[in-house]
């Protein structure tokens, strides 16, 4: 069972590659350049309709979302600990945790960077707006649930939900208040950052901005 | 293991209240009326402190995110088939789905209801037109995935993602275009409502309204 990432360096990709690193499965990955705009290739929309980063073809078909992606890798590979066990205390905190990043953050994100692309560019700044104070709203809850000291996003352990925290964290690195300004983010992020795993991403995505 | 629902009619709590009745599982349901402004009281805050509905007890602890609790029961209760199998075919297709429905339309709906509530009333116009747009074109998205003649949205069978993209397909109901205008949507949509347990929900939450 080889995967192909179809990814863009930085883009909504970085989380399923960080993870496939970290498992250290074998894979291939594919660039599909999103600033020479290949995603709407007619090649690449064969693979993903909406032309979106990342595709990963698992078993041959291509499947889309990045953060299902992460949970089907996360499942596909328990022995790799990813995700808490089914039947396990933290399981319904990780699906939580999963699915309130995918709700919130996430689509926040897309309207901070593509509002004027998705929607009418003149309503823009008004999408941009309501995206900052949701974002901003994500950093503190996720900064108060790190106040109990926990190490990681769900209890004391690496899971798929620190993979996709972190990419968001790192997307908000341009905005007025990024996310390494909030006092418990800021260590969290530079202990990720630390991870070789992440470190090898970043060589092998090309990214020189935003480590330690 | 009893299930505490935390609901109010016609809310985001609609589809794991209905996967409760269609699993036939013992659950008690608590009201939190959003039309009293219920999700605010302290009381309630104690247990989602961002003031949302739904909230599940389970295990004894409060879990929130719609979608998250869909799946959270799919994986606690197997023998109830409300999901593929981990390991077969339609399960990367199922995670997939899940998260589109939560990453895409649940946002976009929050948007359109809750704009001028959740951001700058001065701005609300302008998200809600990204948003109907989004809206609409998940139903285009939806659509031409039934158009192959299945009868659920992952393949044949039953599973969370009818739960959550019919409810979301009824919040659309008094939109310029409500779902049930897409010619593969509406056969779909009267299908679904056909279902015993979905009667059970209108008459258990009082609605009447976008029935059969
Ligand atoms: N919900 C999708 C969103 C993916 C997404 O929006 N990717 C962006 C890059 S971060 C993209 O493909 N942008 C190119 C475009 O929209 O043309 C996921 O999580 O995979
Ligand atoms: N992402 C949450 C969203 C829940 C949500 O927005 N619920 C609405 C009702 S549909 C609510 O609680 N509204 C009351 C309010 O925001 O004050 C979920 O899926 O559970």
């Amino acid at each position: 069972m080889t995967y192909t990432l179809y990814y863009s360096p930085g883009a909504a990709s970085m989380a399923v590659h960080w993870m496939l690193i970290e498992m250290q499965l074998p894979f291939e990955a594919k660039l599909v350049s999103i600033d020479a705009g290949e995603q709407r290739s007619a090649e690449y929309l064969k693979l993903n309709p909406s032309g979106r980063i990342p595709t990963l073809m698992i078993d041959g078909a291509p499947r889309t979302e990045s953060t299902a992606l992460l949970m089907s890798l996360a499942e596909r590979h328990p022995d790799k600990g990813l995700a808490p066990t089914p039947g396990s205390a933290a399981r319904a905190e990780w699906l939580e945790t999963m699915i309130y990043l995918a709700n919130t953050v996430l689509p926040a994100m897309r309207d901070w960077f593509y509002a004027g692309k998705d929607g009418d560019p003149a309503g823009a700044e008004a999408v941009q707006a309501l995206a900052r104070r949701r974002i901003e709203g994500a950093w503190d809850l996720l900064d108060a649930r790190l106040s109990d000291g926990r190490s990681h996003l769900v209890g004391h352990q690496l899971s798929t939900a620190d993979l996709l925290g972190t990419m968001l964290m790192r997307w908000s690195r341009n905005m007025p208040r990024p996310a390494d300004t909030w006092k418990n983010l800021a260590p969290y992020i530079r202990r990720m950052r630390s991870m070789p795993s992440f470190i090898e991403l970043n060589r092998r995505e090309g990214l020189t901005d935003w480590s330690n």
